[in-house]
């Protein structure tokens, strides 16, 4: 198989990319790379991404990383469903709204930024909460606000065609929601989010539905 | 004047901004928003940008946010010389590299996240300047070691022509700089950084050359 996504079933990150290879009908395998258990400083990863991060994107025999710039790369090499359309402005609208979890929150929230708090300063799970919850709602206020400002919204966040933005949107949302925000603030965003969740390519890429995900009851 | 650029003299992500227009040869004004006396959260700002960040640009009319959607736009619309050159591999390479700093660095460092660690955790600025030095750290070597892999660099990241990660890499290391971030261990970013210096389109936007930045002796 040419597609091969390294990934973990928690990472928010890997599942942007997920949902892009099956928004495009791209079939591919997935490698788990337990980032609990330290694999990705392991020897064999660090040889396929020094960056010490997932996702992965293995694809013809070259490695892409980030999952900004391999959703890029999916939109450029499988054509349609196209999830950047339009013209210099909607592109770039469509990009920030992404970039405002990519960049600006999602990043403050991995391990290794939790691990630092933990490993530095001593702050234990609830103080790590606290600060994931803080970064999480800020980001919920600048989607929401961008949002309205940009004012397309519809089904999704610019219209009632699926574009990239949502599948950021999405795994912001996740996020989120494993940290126990209040979303009841950010009624577009939500409602986004729940159009997104009806569409098989976005459910079934859920990190709880991946392997060795934790049951949920 | 067509297009104006919200910016800070410190901010980082202004100054990715600031190096793309004049490599495009772009005319444009510079507002500076005062971010330690926090005009980003004042009236007049909120209803340009609700992210309550810099950069914005403001191109015919309308507002774009976050630097890596802005480099992308300002290299759709000025195509000359081109940013993000090559094929969809290529394009990837490059966004993947900007997105070490742009995605994964710079947003852990940035005032809100600083101010949070005093205001939530009393984190001193001695204790600051060490989350802000070890994330630059860690994104050096993720830099370097990147680069070594795609295995590409020449005077710039990818070759001999300059690119989108080089405007991005450039803003890492000033970063870096500032909280006086050991470079010894990273030499093709430092030999990259010092050729993107020795251009105007870099050395005239660097954060200690605009207006309100301090003097240094």
């Amino acid at each position: 198989m040419s597609v091969t996504l390294y990934g973990f079933w928690r990472s928010l990150a890997a599942y942007r990319v997920r949902v892009a290879l099956n928004l495009k009908g791209v079939a591919f395998e997935e490698i788990a790379i337990n980032l609990a258990a330290g694999e990705q400083f392991g020897e064999a990863y660090e040889s396929l991404n020094p960056q010490h991060v997932v996702p992965l994107l293995k694809h013809d025999g070259h490695e892409i990383t980030q999952s900004m710039a391999i959703l890029e790369y999916i939109d450029e090499v499988w054509s349609s469903p196209k999830l950047l359309p339009g013209d210099a402005l909607e592109k770039a609208q469509n990009r920030a709204l992404a970039l405002v979890t990519i960049a600006d929150t999602h990043p403050l929230i991995v391990p290794r930024v939790r691990n630092f708090l933990n490993s530095e300063w001593n702050l234990d799970e609830s103080e790590q909460t606290k600060w994931a919850q803080h970064w999480f709602a800020l980001g919920n206020q600048s989607i929401e606000k961008s949002l309205i400002k940009i004012g397309k919204a519809g089904t999704y966040s610019l219209g009632n065609e699926l574009t990239l933005a949502d599948i950021a949107l999405a795994s912001h949302v996740i996020g989120a929601n494993l940290f126990k925000v209040d979303m009841s603030a950010t009624p577009i965003l939500q409602g986004i989010f729940s159009n997104c969740m009806r569409l098989p390519a976005f459910a079934d890429a859920h990190p709880l539905k991946q392997a060795g995900a934790p049951t949920v009851n």
